[in-house]
C-alpha cells in the first residue's frame, strides 16, 4: 500500500444511502459482502492510505443496519442521514455540518464501489497539489452510459452525462468514476450552486466541475483501470466481483510464497494473512481475521475464522477453528474437531471428533477422541484448563469450570466434575459385566418380533 | 414456466430404450444424472407444461432399472418395451397399443435430451393449431451430421439425414431435434408407412414428415436454441451438461435474490428451492427435495437432502441434513451434526458433534455436544421426543423410545433409558475418583517398557 | 503407457539441483507437488516406460530433503551431489562416476518438467536406433527465449540459445526441451569437451549436439507437444500445471467410465485408481494410494488416502479414510467418521461420528454412532477386533487391546475394557435417576444469578 506523502489532512465522504433495488434483497446494497466484508468496508479500507482525519458516511436506506455494521469495523465514523434521495450532490451535502470548519480536503467515495485502490487515491492526492478539483476517470472501450470527462489539454473542463452529451462528446472514452477530491469548504460551496433543472430533478455532484471552472478554479482528471471503478448493482455483478477479488488474493498469496494446492477452491476473507510456505489444501474457507504463520499446514475441508495458527501447526482435514482459537507452535487439530476461544499450547494435540471451547490446553497435552469441554450450563460459560503433558482419555467430559493438572490423566469415558491434581489419574468408571448369551437371545427376540409384525 | 393454453389433450412418448454405449457404463444412459435427477426425468419435467394426460415411456436396455427409477418420480407412467432396436419409428411404434383410441396429440421426446424447455413445447402446441405435423428444429452454425429440415416458405417439406443430403441440402442450417408433435392416430398411421430400405435397415421417425406431405397434410418447424436440443452421449457431454445446468440454476437463484457467497461451489439439485435473501456459503451441496426459506443461512461445507429449513435458521458449517429434517424458525444446527427424520422446533439448537434421528426436539431446547439418539436396536427404529426448553447435557445417550419432558435436563454423559418428567434432572453418573500419582507412574511404566522394547 | 520395445539398457539422469528461487519457498522446487506427488516424481514416473536400469538424481539445493523425499518413492536411486551450480552440462557431469562403465543409453531429464510422457520417451528410444544423439524438441508458436534446434533436413546440426541466435535462427520455431538421449559414455565424452566461454560462464548441455556433429556423429530431433515440455518456475505456473494435470485425470476417469458428479471439484492424486461406474460426488479429495473399485460410491466431501474401497461400498458424505483403511464389499462408512489402519469386512457399517483405528471389524457388524477405538495409551498403539455380526452400541469405548466376539453386543455408552465372548452382551452402565424438579430449580438459580450479575 502506498505510504502517505501528502501532509494535507483528508476527510472521507462515503455515499452509502442507496437501496440497490436490483440486488433484490432486504439487505442494503453496501452491506453485501465480498471476501467476508461489506462492500462499503472495502471502499473505506483502500482509503486508509490517505490517513483520513474524519470519515462521514451518508446513510439512507437501511441506515440503522448500515451504521451498526460499519461501526463494527471502524470506531470513529460520523454518520449523516439522507432522508430523501435527491441525487449525489444532495447526498454529499448531508456531510456539510459534520465537516463544518474542516480545512483539509474532502474525498467523495461510494459504498458500492469496492475496488478503488489506495495507490489511485494517493495519485489523486498528489494531483491535488497543483489542481483545485481532482476527478477520478478511466478509459473505457465501451463508454456507453457513463458520464464523459471533457478535457482541454491537461485541464478538465466539465463532466457531461451520457444522455446530455453531443455526438462529439459521446466519442470521448475518458469516463467519470464519480470519485472527486477537493478542498472541503470549496466542495460545499460548489454543491450549493448545483441546480436540479434536468430530466430527473436530482442534484448531480458531477456539475461541480463545470461550476469550479466557471469560478476560475483548476480541475484535472487522474485515471485508473476501469476494473477499479466497478460498481455493484446486481447479484451477478457481486458474484463477478467476488471472483475478481478471490483471483487477486490467490495470486498475491502465491507471489508471497504460499502453497495453495488448489487456488480455485481456496476462499479468502478481505484480511486473511498467510505466511510464506504456509500449505493450504483444497477446499479451505477463511472467514475474517485469520493468520496462518509461515510453515503451518491447513489441510483440505477446513473452516477458519478469528484464529491464529502458528508455525509447524497442522489443522484438518475437516477442522473448524472459531474465533479465539490460538494454536501455538506445533499444535495439531485433526478431523471433526471444533476449537473455540481456546489456546492449544506448543505441541498440544486434539486429533479426532472433539469440542474444545473456552479452554487452555497445556504444552504437549494429548486430548483423546470424543473429548468435550462442557462449557455451558444453560446460562453461563465456564473455562477448562488442562496442564502441560496431560493425557485426556477418549470421550472425557470436562464439566467446566475445572482444572486438570500437568501430567495428569483421565480414563476413557471419565466425567470430570472436580479438579485433577498434577500427575493424578481421574476415573469415573463402572466395571464392565458380560451377560452370557444375552446378545444372541435379544437379537432372536427382536427378529422374531419383526417376523410377527411383518407377517 | 408457460401456463397451458391449448385445450387439446396431449400424450407424451418418451424414447428411453437406448444403451448409450459411449457412456461406458452399466447404468442405462437415460438414468445418468444431472442436478441429482436422471436425464429422462429432466425431459419429462419440462413436458409438464403441456399437462399430459398420458405418458408412455419406451424402454429397452436396462428396462427394469429404467422403469423402477422413473416410477419413483412419476406415478402414472405407461411403459412399453422395445425388445429389439429397429430405429426411432420402430421405438415410437411400441407406444401404439398404449395410445389406442387416444384422440389428442402425441409428442415424441428423448430420454437423453434433458434441456428442451416447457416454453418451447408450448410453442409447438401453439403451432399445432394451424399445422398437422410440428417438428422442433434449431439453427446450427455447424450443422455437421444433424438431419436437415427442408422447408418451402413456411411449410416443412421433409427431413433429410445428413448422409443422404445433397450439397444444396447440406448448406441448410435448420436442423432436426427429433422432437415431433402431431395428432396421435395420424402419428401411428404415418409410422406404419415408414420403410427401412436404407443403409442401416432401421425405421426412421424423420420419414413421417415427407409421408405427411405426400398425404397433403401440413407441416411446420418451430425453432429453439441449439442448447435446448443437446443430446448426451458421453460422460464428457454429461459433465458439460451438468455445468450448463448448474450455471443456469445459480443465475436463476441470484436473480430471485438468493445470496450465493461462491456460486461456482454451490451445487443444486433439479428441484432445489431457495428463498430471497437465503444466504448460502461456499461448498454447499443440495441433494433432491430441499427448501431453504427466505432469510435462512446455510454456511460452508453443508450437505442437504429431503429437508426444510425455515426462516432465521442457521445450518453449518459441516452439517448434514438428511431426509425428513425439518428446521422450524430460528433452529440451529452446528458443526459435525447429522439430523435425520427429525423436527427441531422453533429456536432449538444442536450445535456440535451430534446425531439426532427419528426425533422431535421441542422449541428452545438445547442439545449438548456429542448427544446421540440411539434410535436403532439392530432390528427396529424408535423415536425420541425432547420437550420444549429442555437442556440435554453433553454426550447424553437417548435410548429410544424415550421421552424427555419440557424444561427437563440431563447431566453430561447420562444414558437415558427411562422417560424424564417435565422439569426433572436425569443423571446416571459415577462419582469421580482421583488416583494420586497414578498418571505419572503409568506413563513412567509405559515409557520404560518402550525403551526396553526399542533397545 | 507404451510398452518397452527397445532392448538397449537405459539409465536416467534427473537434474534436481536447482533452487527455484522464483517459487519463493524453502522447499526445493522439484519437491513442490502436483497431484500429491513431487514434480521430480512425475518426471521419473513417465520414464518407467523405458525400464531404466539405473537412475541417477543430481541434487544440490536442499539435497538432503530431495534425497529423503524421492527415496520414499523409489528404492534404488543413486544420488550425485552438485555442490556448485555451473550449468546443465556440469550438472550432468556429476552423474559420471555413477555411470562409469555403463554401456547403455543415458537420458537427461529435469526435475521441474513433470509432463514429458512415456510415449514421447519411447519415441526418442526408437529414434536412437538410427541416430547417435536424440534431442526432444517442440514447435512453439511463440519461441521467445527458448533455445532453437537448427536442422538440416532430418539431421539436427546444433542447438542455439535464443540470446546467441541470428535473426534467421530466431525465426526457427522448433525449440529445445533440454531432454537428450545418447549412449552413456559418448554423453560424458562430449560433456568433457563443453566450454564455458559464454556470457554466464556456465557449461551448457546443449553444446553437445554441435560437438557430436563435429565428430561426425548423427543427431536428430524428436518432437512432442509444447505442453509436455512445460517447466515450472513460479507458483502460478505450478497452479496452472496442477489444473492441467487435474483436467487430464478427470477426462481419463470419465473415458474409463467413472461417474464424476462434478469433475471440477474432484481432486486426484497422481496414482488414483477408480473403477468403471465408481460414483464420485462433488468435493472429493484423493490423496496418494487410493483405489476405489467398480461400482463403489464416494459421496460429497470425502477425503481419502492410502485406502481401498471395494465394490458396493458406500463412503460419506464427510468421511475420512486414512492409510490402511480397507473396505470390503458392501461396507459402509458414514458422516463424520474416521477410519485408519482398519479393515471393515463385508457389509460392516460405521455410519456416524466414530473413530475406528488399528482394528478389524467383522462381516455385517454394526458400529453405533460415537464409537471410539481407544487405540493409544500415550506410548503404544493397540488393536481392536470386532467379530462378525456384532452390534456395538452408540458411544461405546473400546479400550484396546480388546476383542469383541461374533454376534456380541455392547450397550450404549459401554466402556469395554475386557474381551466380550461370542454372543454376550457387555454393559458398564449406571442406573438412571431422575431428580424431581431439580432441572427447573437449577435453571431458576442460574437465571437469578445472571440477573444479579447483570444488574
Amino acid at each position: 500500500m502506498a505510504s502517505r506523502v501528502s501532509s494535507k489532512p483528508v476527510a472521507l465522504i462515503l455515499l452509502a444511502a442507496g437501496q440497490g433495488s436490483r440486488m433484490n434483497s432486504d439487505l442494503p446494497k453496501v452491506l453485501h459482502q465480498i471476501g467476508s466484508a461489506p462492500l462499503a468496508v472495502h471502499a473505506l479500507r483502500a482509503a486508509t492510505a490517505l490517513e483520513p482525519e474524519k470519515t462521514v458516511v451518508v446513510t439512507g436506506h437501511g441506515a440503522d443496519k448500515v451504521e451498526a455494521t460499519l461501526s463494527k469495523h471502524y470506531d470513529d465514523l460520523i454518520f449523516a442521514r439522507q432522508t430523501e434521495q435527491n441525487g449525489t450532490a444532495h447526498a454529499v451535502d448531508q456531510a456539510r455540518s459534520a465537516l463544518e470548519g474542516f480545512a483539509g480536503d474532502a474525498v467523495v467515495l461510494y459504498g458500492d464501489t469496492p475496488f478503488v485502490s489506495g495507490d489511485t487515491l494517493q495519485h489523486m492526492a498528489d494531483a491535488r497539489k497543483t489542481a483545485d478539483v481532482v476527478v477520478l476517470g478511466f478509459k473505457a472501450d465501451k463508454p456507453g452510459r457513463y458520464g464523459r470527462l471533457i478535457t482541454n489539454g491537461a485541464s478538465l473542463e466539465k463532466i457531461v452525462e451520457a444522455k446530455d452529451a453531443t455526438a462529439e462528446q459521446l466519442a470521448v472514452k475518458l469516463c467519470n468514476s464519480g470519485v472527486i477530491m477537493c478542498q472541503s469548504q470549496t466542495l460545499f460551496e460548489l454543491i450549493s450552486e448545483v441546480q436540479n433543472n434536468n430530466a430527473t430533478g436530482e442534484f448531480y455532484l458531477t456539475d461541480i466541475v463545470g461550476l469550479a471552472r466557471e469560478r476560475g478554479l483548476t480541475a484535472v482528471a487522474v485515471t485508473c483501470d476501469e476494473a477499479e471503478t466497478l460498481g455493484i448493482n446486481t447479484r451477478e455483478e457481486l458474484a463477478a466481483a467476488e471472483r475478481t477479488f478471490q483471483t487477486r488474493m490467490r495470486a498475491e498469496a502465491m507471489e508471497t510464497g504460499v502453497s495453495l494446492a488448489d487456488p480455485d477452491s481456496t476462499f479468502f476473507a478481505y484480511d486473511t494473512v498467510l505466511g510464506r510456505d504456509a500449505m493450504i489444501g483444497p477446499n479451505v474457507v477463511f472467514g475474517p481475521d485469520v493468520t496462518v504463520e509461515s510453515g503451518a499446514e491447513i489441510k483440505a475441508f477446513c473452516h477458519l475464522e478469528g484464529c491464529h495458527v502458528s508455525q509447524g501447526s497442522v489443522v484438518g482435514p475437516f477442522a473448524r477453528l472459531r474465533p479465539g482459537a490460538e494454536l501455538e507452535e506445533g499444535a495439531k487439530v485433526g478431523n471433526f474437531v471444533e476449537i473455540k476461544n481456546a489456546t492449544l499450547a506448543e505441541g498440544a494435540k486434539v486429533n479426532h471428533l472433539s469440542y474444545v471451547g473456552d479452554a487452555h490446553v497445556g504444552a504437549g497435552a494429548n486430548i483423546g477422541a470424543g473429548t468435550i469441554t462442557c462449557n455451558y450450563d444453560g446460562v453461563f460459560k465456564h473455562r477448562t484448563t488442562i496442564g502441560a503433558g496431560a493425557f485426556i482419555g477418549s470421550n472425557t467430559l470436562l464439566i467446566a469450570p475445572v482444572d486438570v493438572g500437568a501430567d495428569a490423566m483421565t480414563g476413557s469415558g471419565t466425567v470430570v466434575t472436580e479438579d485433577v491434581p498434577d500427575g493424578d489419574l481421574a476415573l469415573s468408571r463402572v466395571r464392565q459385566t458380560n451377560k452370557a448369551g444375552f446378545a444372541r437371545k435379544l437379537m432372536q427376540m427382536l427378529r422374531a418380533k419383526k417376523m410377527k409384525k411383518d407377517a
